[in-house]
């Protein structure tokens, strides 16, 4: 057995070193910085947010603040598995960034042979490597670094491709992305983890439930702190316009206030304490920020964002409590994480209620901001309904994609040479399992 | 006895219901987000420095990293009382933000049935906040969350009522918050502690102390830090001119670092350890930032931080040797997190020296920056003795409101439903202990 | 003994008290802040580059977290050695930060008797209170308290030296500092560190590497995170054109990202686990930032900071499997913190690749920029010859003065009065080590 722990390490080391030349190369040959500020030239096909609404680039400071928010995600994690993670998911961000800065590169910032990017390229990449981080939530622990690696490879790809549909071609609204990162990052995940899904794992897996209460609060509390403070500005990092941003920032704030205090409504009712953990908080801050990607920007008061806030910190313990459990035994679907109560369920919420409020937007109430929320509204080539109607069909194509994306990724995890031979199963998790065991 | 704690699970839930849809419903009714960018239209009778020195808003960044701020705070505590605190804690801000910026709306921003809010009524909400979670940090361990919650319904409104008073009616320069949020915030704390005051809770008081130097430093480290990036932004948010802000921002940073030197000073003297604890460096950087509050923008040289820092770093450790226990034996007041001696006292000194500074202000030392701290003399219609006077009787003001507030919340707290029944006293204790326990 | 003990703590209260009365009284002679936005008044003889290129003033909000980004150091510290010497560390950052505004401010803002000094001040004090922490990582746990405030004392003098005689002196162009504060921290540290050798704590040190593996890896997780946000900006907090500084964020982030995926390749080769520990990938995370000190804001094309990235991830490994043995059997030299393989190796590879691309630039590839960078020849007072010359000779002159430095250093720290006695040898470590032992 020592000789497959040994291939086993190999195959990582070389994997690393194969991505990264490849990237060095890549990057060697296409990837120039922009020489002007403007990160989105009139030649090329950007999203149309960009070219019609005279985009700012961001300042640099927001810039670092949203390589890190994946990090915030991935304290996040901690609160839940265990710092035995913490290595792989840095290994999986740092890929999935270059990765993304090429594959969005060559779909939207291509010219003349070159990509052409800037700060603005790093946010939209950093935007998928949180999509990649959700999806890893949904399998963690289950798969081997190998596999992990090449599941970032393939979701970049995929991820990009649905961005790309969405924003660019449809002209969708959804500047916090409850869509193409929570919703296709969850479902995606989820997919990949029902085809990953081995009967005779169960027994681990039920006493990981039951470990969990005793995980390190520690990285929770820290971890809710950073999303508090980062995410707000995630959220409204695309939007355009002063104004906007300040409304997106605010809703997005007023939402986690009130998902924070509907986990104390339903806490004490569905357990038997009186106060939640601050893992249990952490879920709710992550359901009351996915739910407002979309809408964020479009709501014009807050008691709007208290009302979504307080729904989706509803549905998210009732959906731990009662949805994982139907998911595991009925769909066959493990999920290590919960991502389907943090981020698929508020994030399908989020879209529907953007929906809504497109329907609801006039002029009168939304004024300048028309312009910057929805511009083909504002120019009169499209109508209301239209818009909405566009809002609406992102959400069932983008489902689609991270569902026929997820089989994809799924079947190819499961090959042979990457699935870890029969006897070795257990050693293989061994390996995996061991770093989180010595840190816990 | 079973009943008894379902019955508090179930009042904590059905409470946080009530209050989130009370909120909810209220935001419905009056609040608006400000069409303009102005947080402060002519016809409101705002803070007097906002009308008369070109308010600038501030910048939506700056606005999470002050939302933060009472994350900084509650890291703070949870290095002297560990994990368990948190949950509590996140919904005390969670609720105290909205119950603010309505209480606050209601008394500054009132205008035809509305109330306009903006990223600024954010911050003012959050000084808020922070006083509230001074206070919490006296009684931490004695109430249960109930009555914490009833204690930020009462704070915020009284806490409010007093920044008014000072800020809006008098003219106070408090642009730290040396009064309103850390003297008010640490008295009004005591005083409730104090009608609360159960002489047979006593034994398990003395056992914690014991206890704490036990407790997690990692609490401690990551708290400081949080405390050195955002409390010197914190202290100079609501300063009007990039000079002044500059120099209440360097302020801030030596009164800081003088204090940390002067906690290495005492440390070795007062105990028997050569090197002081991260808690009593956490203290001495609170105690720092709370004497910078009022003086952090009037102070026109460096080394009067220095002094200033310096004793307010030795006033907090001898505070904690000689003054905590006779606080306890004689005043029968119990702290549990020492907000005496880090913002109590502090704040104090911080009001007596902005008194001294307000007298010594001279259009020569000031030069342009008399128009951004003392509007009114500059105008001429003060003289710096007036002001000096108005700042000095806005301490006793703000002790006399925080004594009777605090007494009127105690009361209300002691009240038959609220305080458990004699004989589950114990238990009541054990729902919220045993989330401690459990983490620790 | 006990007398022993009671005099260390005496001696190190007295040395806080004398060396902070010290500084106040410097501060009120000498400091005063500066009355204009400009920290560089022309009749000094200030930083070329703050001179000749329209310098702008750092936005307050970066000063923050510059000052900040000591305690990102910090933090990467306790994870390899434990919260022990963080109490330590504060005091040691307290302490160098007012007295590099001192030291720095005779030297570089001297004007009629007066330190004029602003936000920018705080700023080279704190590349200064970096450089100190470096050198303290590499004699972390073999010095008292009193000894490493003395080595601050000593170390601030000469790095603000060396600093001056290459950045105002021979216009040597370093925004990140690699040479002026990774290259001469980490070997006037290691130089130190071989004056203090002491054969007997030999076996103990062995004893301490074998217990590296256990050290609580919440640290190095939070230390890491901090640098990846903080780090970026600090490399390019002196960077002076909006243009200029977008490229050193995002070649920093490159060589990050880089250097983290070296790790993967390497660990699983040189240990038996297939995943590093999270120390590991800290250790890279600081090589990669040290690698684009001088290089940052130099590289026009991403995938330089990749490769640049990817060779600083791979020699700190080995320089921690192959080179730091050698130091400690063959040259006697204890690097507690691996210093030289995090800071010292990768800040010389920097300086040469800053040589290297001093050699290649031309005014085509660096149009606009070429004025920010390298004024002199922009001007055209230079060749580019003559700059890659200065740029190389900078490197032995660094090492020479850290050398110089360490063994003066050293001396002092070895008189009579600061070693402990012999037989107190190992008690006086246990006044130390025991802060730390508690706290673990």
């Amino acid at each position: 057995m020592p000789e497959h722990a040994a291939t086993s390490r190999l195959q990582l080391s070389g994997l690393c070193f194969l991505l990264q030349i490849l990237n060095i190369l890549l990057f060697a040959v296409f990837v120039r910085y922009s020489p002007e500020s403007s990160p989105c030239p009139p030649q090329l096909n950007c999203s149309r947010r960009n070219q019609d609404s005279g985009f700012q680039q961001p300042r640099f400071q927001d810039v670092h603040i949203q390589v890190l928010l994946s990090f915030g995600l991935l304290l996040a994690f901690l609160g839940r598995y265990g710092p035995g993670s913490a290595a792989i998911s840095v290994l999986i961000i740092a890929f999935a960034i270059q990765w993304a800065v090429l594959i969005q590169g060559f779909l939207s910032f291509f010219l003349n042979g070159k990509i052409y990017m800037g700060a603005q390229s790093m946010v939209s990449a950093d935007f998928c490597t949180a999509a990649v981080l959700i999806s890893t939530g949904a399998v963690l622990g289950r798969v081997n670094p190998v596999q992990m690696l090449l599941l970032a490879l393939l979701e970049v790809i995929l991820c990009t491709l649905n961005e790309y549909i969405l924003l660019s071609l449809m002209g969708v609204s959804d500047s916090g992305r409850s869509l193409t990162v929570h919703t296709f990052g969850a479902y995606f995940g989820l997919v990949v983890s029902r085809v990953l899904y081995q009967p005779h794992k169960d027994k681990r897996k039920r006493e990981e439930q039951q470990d969990r209460g005793h995980s390190l609060d520690v990285f929770a509390v820290v971890g809710t702190v950073y999303l508090w403070i980062f995410w707000p500005s995630f959220t409204s990092a695309t939007t355009a316009h002063d104004n906007a941003e300040n409304w997106a920032v605010l809703n997005t704030y007023f939402s986690l206030v009130a998902s924070t205090t509907a986990t104390f409504v339903l806490s004490p009712i569905l357990s038997e304490e009186s106060t939640p953990w601050m893992v249990q908080i952490q879920d709710a801050t992550l359901a009351g920020m996915a739910v407002m990607g979309m809408a964020g920007e479009m709501l014009v008061t807050p008691f709007g964002a208290l009302i979504a806030g307080f729904l989706a910190g509803l549905i998210s313990p009732l959906g731990f409590r009662f949805f994982t459990p139907v998911l595991h035994s009925r769909l066959k679907i493990q999920d290590t994480c919960g991502v389907h109560n943090t981020h698929g369920l508020p994030g399908i919420l989020g879209a529907l209620l953007g929906t809504l409020l497109t329907l609801l937007a006039t002029a009168d109430t939304y004024g300048d901001r028309l312009e910057l929320v929805f511009p083909l509204v504002a120019q009169g080539s499209q109508t209301v309904t239209d818009q909405a109607f566009i809002q609406l069909s992102a959400l069932p194509l983008t489902l689609l994609l991270a569902v026929l994306g997820g089989c994809l990724t799924g079947a190819v995890l499961k090959t042979k040479g990457l699935r870890s031979p029969p006897d070795a199963q257990y050693l293989e998790n061994t390996v995996l399992w061991e770093v989180k065991l010595r840190n816990c």
